[in-house]
């Protein structure tokens, strides 16, 4: 069923919320990085924050409405705006990993942690590592590192080359973090969580 | 004496005031932590914030009630919330130092401290030492470092054996840090000191 | 034409809800730094905030009002404030630029930087440069650094001499960063994204 | 002239203010440091943030009104509160600089900082230098390093020892900062700056 405008409306207001506590903590800078909520499956149409605009002052309508290739779509009631280049990717990890929200940030400890471990950021016996889904103790989790690409469809692809269904982030290196959840606050709570096994990771090597 | 609804709704609104603090300061990111009051003793009853919440958005009904053994406790008019398997070792906290707050927050230092000393780590001849009740020179201070466990029976009696009563923090290992003191006021002024003191042994190790 | 009194006021709350915001990041402690807006071209004309307060606490009408070389202007209706000596390389700055908005802030990445790396900031193959108009694949950019100076015609001619325009940001060493944008907003993103880029060089060299 | 219980509420709502900024800023926590101000000179009165209490959350009324000697003076209208045993010390610090303003924090930069170089800290040729009354080139500063003690008259002694009129800042090993001003915000302009540099002087040493 196509999303209404309410739909639409009740994700900006959630995803700008978001998006402005994400900005406080200093991982959306300039105008980097977007959020997104599926607000319909089949097919799949997500809210996506706007390009272009400063994450840390969205209204509820800043955000574009995309279908699974990214590209946009018209909802009644909703002033169309143009969705990032992102976006296709932010419709692709929905689709493929099947969380209803998708965050993504560029923060310094994602591309400094991507630049030490381009083969993937290991990581174990941490109690941290409970709160992105994974056990404390003897559970080998690899954060996986994919290259940047502007093309996203290449990019696309590398991220489901790389994706471990068990470990719900994805470092893109040069560049930032995706990570997803089930819901949007479960998206901060994973975000959060890898901002600090990768701080903490930085921080003892 | 049984505590009352309105004990435990007191409580909560500290705990939860108490909690948003900490998670502005960036030490219980996710939905880490957990902080606690003591509600009653003879039999002991804890008010301690419920598991899986986010530590910066709760409010003073969003309290679990525990006895002793981290058990579940029912208090008219109050609607039982699931603790928390930590809730238990707070309660031992709060048995073994007769403390009635006890704070737990995974702040980075505590976990990067535990690693370089897994012994314990010395602190002397410093100002910050007052702040958690010690002297500010010729004291030598040892804050204990056990390590981790997801059973709270092996992880309170790792903490029974290396508590000493005049140091009011014990570091869990990759995990985390436990302190406490007679009110919660003084419990986050000892956190904040030992803070400051695991930041400083770090930058000048 | 010559700007009026609600043109100098209107971009007096832009400057000082901005020098706010980077106050609030601690880009200008003490007094230091200063933003400047073009109100008018033709002569040049620049609101810059005013020497020796708060930058956190400006009001609307703590800016000077200066032409091309610094000067103050008089303005019908706003009572005139003397400019710091930096307002001179504001309006230098404009001019050679074309910028409508300058930011002079003393963030430590910029003055460390500018130790590490007297020849300029090398930087390439980072999303966060399209943040500041480059490319984020094949694309060198470099930060210029110019030496420091109390005279601001040498400061101004080291400026020119340094001056790239594909790259919105000078650092001037053991000082701080001059950035500009053609607006407030634009200067805002490109400081954070400079911002970004020398954390991000610092911590991985 | 002797003060009026309207002076220390004035002072003492301008020192709470200040003091919650600072505690903001991290540079409090728990209860440590103290501000004040001079009330009255001839004789000489301060008023003292009150000892013990949490640095932001102070009203108006938490504050101890001091002699010269740290002695507590009582002032009609005024609840008389304990003054904590670094008033004296502050009491000196005014009488010594003529300062009217002094700001006591406990910064992790100045206690680092202190270990460092503990025959003095050496800055030259830089910007900030400026936001301490000192050039900005050929100015060779040294912010004092005096060792701990408990003893206020001792530690007041080894303050005179290593004062300069120059420079309005001492450090005090594994301790803390002190500086001083004119006015409150005077004093928060240099504590802001000195931070910056000792900040900076660790970044690059």
């Amino acid at each position: 069923m196509s999303p209404t405008a309410a739909d639409v409306l009740g994700a900006g207001a959630r995803l700008a919320a978001e998006a402005a506590r994400f900005t406080a903590l200093g991982w959306m800078r300039g105008t980097s990085g977007n959020l997104s909520e599926v607000v319909a499956r089949d097919p799949l149409r997500l809210a996506v924050t706007a390009s272009g605009l400063d994450k840390g002052e969205l209204s509820a309508a800043d955000m574009a409405v995309v279908g699974p290739h990214g590209e946009p779509v018209d909802i009644d009631g909703i002033t169309p705006l143009k969705p990032s280049a992102e976006a296709g990717l932010h419709a692709r990890v929905a689709a493929l990993t099947g969380a209803d929200a998708v965050v993504h940030v560029h923060t310094l400890s994602a591309v400094v942690a991507g630049l030490h471990w381009p083969g993937g950021v290991r990581l174990r016996d941490l109690e941290t590592l409970k709160g992105i889904g994974r056990r404390a103790h003897d559970d080998e989790v690899v954060i996986p590192v994919i290259a940047n690409s502007q093309d996203m469809a290449e990019l696309g692809d590398r991220f489901e080359a790389a994706y471990d269904p068990a470990t719900p982030a994805v470092i893109v290196a040069s560049h930032g973090l995706y990570t997803w959840g089930a819901t949007l606050l479960r998206a901060r709570h994973v975000t959060e969580c890898v901002e600090w096994l990768l701080a903490y990771k930085i921080a003892t090597r």
